[in-house]
């Protein structure tokens, strides 16, 4: 499948790539968070509005337009960024929650303060909550902008609610949470980062690619490469942790150590969790040329999920 | 408008009929359980089905159903329960996070320990969280089991993710919180109830009737008779922590007035606060009868609202 007009961002082009979608999701996710937080009671609107505009790499959903992209290519509607925002708004959920005390107990997020350490445990862990229903409404929203049939648009929500509950990116984390300080394999390793990072990962590109319009195999072929992308993701993350500053992460360094978490690290050594991210960025690429997409968006946004330094 | 079909439960059938309906709320919410609880991922399964098994009067649900009853009567298919259901799922999502050491720091809820006490403060965070989506889920496929069409299980979900978001119940939490050792006039705490209460109260019976296919004039109706009933509700909940017993409530009572929470009490005396509830009830009814609802049900519920001892 060839993705009609796309310019390939190659090379020096994936910055600027980067760079570019990125700048179009934070306008989108602004002019969005000036509705939410509108129709936020007093006292929640300035925690949604801080936790939205905690800066970040807009990873999601620069995903999803680029599935968008596979089945559609340029240009791209703005409600595509809009419809988007709506996973990076589960993210920034999933991140304040994360964050709380109960949980990884994290003063520092991307350089920032975290929400609760502005706003108050009970705060923060409201607007986190706040923001499941917001952005079930904003994918409806911006569904209902593209013209997208409610059979579509029903699916569209069901993919989101799907990934980031129980089974998805939220059971992930409480596995995460009760694998501190306790022997954990391998094989439970890659289930807890396939539900806490893969689900959501997988559904942007699918959400991109249903509201596209693309076809089953499209679709599988997209999951298959966000699941891969999100365990890469995550070794990377681990890797990280063990090898950046606070500084260039924007976050407490040398965590999961302290915490005694199971990591990539610790199972494989540094050269051996490199490699197997390595191996999953490949088998992702695999899963894409295997159904015939040719997308040089995804090929450059894997190499960034493996290559990058924060 | 009449309610072909429906039996009306006077005096002494008050008790039964709403025995009946929790029962079968009950044994649809156990089914959904098991089902959420397979779903979950482990670690999960134990504080979600935990929190759903809290025993509880349901009233949401046996809105919801009445309103369904207000515009098909009898016999009411089981996929409206399961409909019902899906409000239950997101007012003990709002139970679990409400009872955390950040919120109200409850250690009894309902006669029973808290999910945070039981399976701690990072486990109740999250089975709460993902509840959310999960009633999501729930309500439309119980609205597909329904043969409802897309359109309308689409706007299903858009009430619920409404009365659910930062406007509704959670904004109410938030000032409810806020409302704590700080002076509080009447406005504000009818305004804070009206959003932590009324508004899902109102989804419950909306959920209902436009599940049934009601018309908008009936589904208006029903909504300001919801939103009174929640008002009354609060006012009687106030009540019942001044009066009642803790082993009758079941929660800690007398936790409002240590907390130095605003309360109607505290603003109108118990005579005053009570003689609010009844009009509030009156008010709720009038809406009924002003759009020709003959309900004896909502009739039956409103008045159980008002005398309940617990």
């Amino acid at each position: 499948m060839s993705a009609p007009g796309t310019h390939p961002p190659a090379g020096a082009g994936l910055h600027d790539f980067l760079r570019r979608e990125r700048e179009r999701v934070d306008a989108a996710l602004l002019r969005l968070t000036d509705r939410l937080a509108a129709d936020a009671a007093p006292g929640l609107r300035e925690p949604i509005a801080y936790a939205l505009a905690t800066p970040g790499k807009r990873l999601r959903p620069t995903l999803c337009v680029a599935a968008w992209r596979v089945a559609r290519g340029e240009p791209v509607p703005g409600a595509v960024y809009r419809l988007a925002c709506a996973v990076e708004i589960v993210h920034t959920y999933s991140l304040v929650h994360d964050d709380l005390p109960s949980m990884d107990d994290d003063a520092l997020r991307r350089g920032r303060a975290t929400v609760h350490t502005v706003f108050g445990v009970g705060r923060a862990t409201l607007a986190g909550a706040a923001l499941i229903p917001a952005a079930m409404r904003a994918l409806d929203a911006a569904a209902a902008e593209l013209g997208l049939p409610a059979e579509r648009r029903g699916r569209l929500v069901a993919e989101l609610c799907r990934a980031s509950g129980a089974l998805g990116m939220v059971g992930g984390q409480l596995q995460d949470l009760q694998s501190e300080a306790r022997p954990t394999g391998a094989e439970a390793l890659e289930s807890i980062h396939r539900r806490k990072t893969g689900a959501l990962l997988a559904a942007s590109l699918r959400v991109g690619a249903l509201a596209a319009g693309a076809n089953e195999a499209t679709v599988a072929a997209l999951t298959v490469y966000g699941e891969d992308l999100g365990l890469a993701f995550q070794i990377v993350d681990d890797v990280l942790d063990v090898t950046a500053s606070a500084e260039a992460l924007g976050k407490t360094a040398g965590k999961d150590e302290s915490a005694r978490k199971a990591t990539y690290p610790a199972l494989y050594g540094l050269d051996g969790a490199r490699a197997l991210a390595a191996r999953r960025v490949d088998e992702a690429l695999a899963a894409l040329h295997g159904a015939g997409i040719a997308s040089p968006e995804l090929e450059a946004l894997a190499r960034f999920v493996l290559e990058r330094r924060n």
